[in-house]
């Protein structure tokens, strides 16, 4: 049993995905004490997806012996715009929600304070508060994976803009008449360099008849595709996938470039699976032709480095919000 | 003569600019009580160009029958990377300007306090304090001029960033094998929708037999080519002439788009000499593209709006400075 002195004193952070829902329990200093990963289910409908976010959390604060009223307070990301002043999820297209009362239905649910936020924010806001010791002044996240996302941290806060949705990082448009891109336009940062664009070209490609070691690795289908097959083809003399990646660690670089110039970071911090796989391969032409793109002297002393929280940034990011929001 | 409690309650804007410097004399309410023009002459080098400065600002105070002990400040706007703590133009291509102590240097010829800040950040906050009453919080300016230049205002505040250059908007790259920006790399808005760039496509389109009632206007050298005639000729029906402006608007509103994507401001504010001459021609243009591009959303009850300040923005920005800094 815990004393008076523990009581609620454990945070959750959930990350909520299109595909999966992870959940994970923090003592105060952010120590990760268990975590939990369920699928998300979208197609079964809002109230099951907000039930699965429930069961979740309660599975890992069983899993860590602990119970819900030991709990202070639950923060959560979302793949979208969301109103955090309101808890509503505005719109998320993945989930395929409109106005959801997301933090209404899971306080009803679990009993505890929730606290939303816009996923890719959740995470830079983990990053910024764990790796970078909150420091840096003025902070740009940027998260790689199924789409891009992105945070802006401006004088040690949140920015998020007049609708609450700012750090739309992946829908900047670097190639006007590009590959089409989910949202609707054409060549936005998302449809060049997120794990989808990389794997569309490849498939396309091998298609079309490219060699590549990724079909003596997973069958013609290629539907076992992972971004850590990408970095085995590659360390195997892959020329053809070593170029699809070039390709997209220059897109993002001068992404990175148009960001310095805009905005002028202390400190640009990437994270998302496509980076926590390719760091290697990735980062140094990142921040090679991030460098190109920047105006003279814009980018001095400016730095460009991938978090090393890996897949828990999300968790990690709610666990801090939650954290932040209920002192 | 002026009595004690007028003393010292004059404000000075300067805006240097390329080929020329303005300046303008203000009352403390910010009404302008008169301007001058020189060439700036920057070939001449340094010293010259802050001895033409100096002149101009000692002509305005006299066609405004003031002395200069009664200036409280001067504020100026100059076309470059500007330290303003210690009043360095850090670097300005347009005069070839590198690490020059501007601040320091007119202090000592005025015997005024002078402020220092890159041109459309001093247009921006012009504008902001002037038109927008400082009322809203997050503001993104964009000046569409020989070159296109921004300033940003967040929580009420110029945001400058890390090296103090941010607002860049024109070197974002929108085409990433666009056409050559002065700044080195390809596909800048820039190097799309500057009048820079506008005239260079009509003059290589012209020299390509493209037929144009600019010729018929100008003559075929098109020397005297200024944003106002193509006004003229889009509304004498020239269809190339309306095609390259409405491709220009097109680029324009595509980068607004990207901003508010990524920093979702509550306004944004357009001004410059392509914009004064060409407001009814651009801006329904650029308000359609920019809520095209913009997710959806993140535009809602987000303005986008034309500066009516025109030519006065930098001298308007300067007068702003210097009597927010002399506080």
């Amino acid at each position: 049993m815990s004393d008076s002195t523990s009581k609620s004193e454990y945070l959750i952070g959930v990350d909520l995905g299109g595909t999966k829902i992870l959940a994970g329990v923090f003592d105060k200093n952010l120590k990760c004490l268990g975590r939990t990963k369920m699928s998300t289910k979208a197609e079964r409908g809002v109230s099951s997806v907000i039930e699965r976010v429930g069961h979740c959390v309660r599975d890992v604060v069983d899993e860590c012996d602990l119970k819900l009223d030991q709990v202070r307070a639950v923060g959560i990301g979302a793949p979208g715009a969301v109103n955090r002043v309101t808890g509503h999820v505005i719109f998320a297209p993945n989930l395929k929600w409109q106005n959801v009362p997301l933090k209404k239905e899971l306080e009803k649910d679990l009993g505890v304070p929730v606290f939303l936020e816009n996923d890719c924010n959740g995470c830079t806001l983990g990053v910024y508060e764990t790796e970078l010791k909150g420091k840096p002044r003025n902070v740009i996240g940027i998260f790689v994976g199924t789409g891009i996302g992105g945070g802006i941290i401006v004088n040690g806060e949140m920015f998020r803009g007049f609708n609450h949705t700012a750090g739309e990082i992946g829908h900047m448009v670097l190639q006007i008449d590009g590959p089409k891109c989910g949202c609707g336009n054409k060549g936005c940062l998302e449809a060049l360099a997120s794990r989808t664009a990389i794997f569309k070209r490849i498939e396309s490609a091998v298609k079309a008849g490219q060699k590549t070691v990724l079909t003596e690795m997973l069958g013609e289908d290629l539907k076992d595709l992972r971004s850590g097959d990408l970095r085995k083809a590659i360390r195997k003399g892959d020329k053809f996938v070593d170029k699809v990646i070039e390709d997209a660690a220059e897109y993002i670089g001068i992404a990175i470039g148009n960001l310095i110039n805009i905005f002028n970071p202390e400190i640009v911090v990437l994270g998302g699976g496509v980076i926590d796989a390719l760091e290697d391969e990735m980062m140094p032409i990142i921040i090679e032709v991030a460098h190109d793109f920047a105006m003279s002297g814009t980018a001095d002393g400016i730095e460009i480095v991938a978090s090393k929280v890996g897949d828990d940034a999300g968790i990690l990011g709610g666990a801090v919000l939650a954290r932040r929001e209920s002192k």
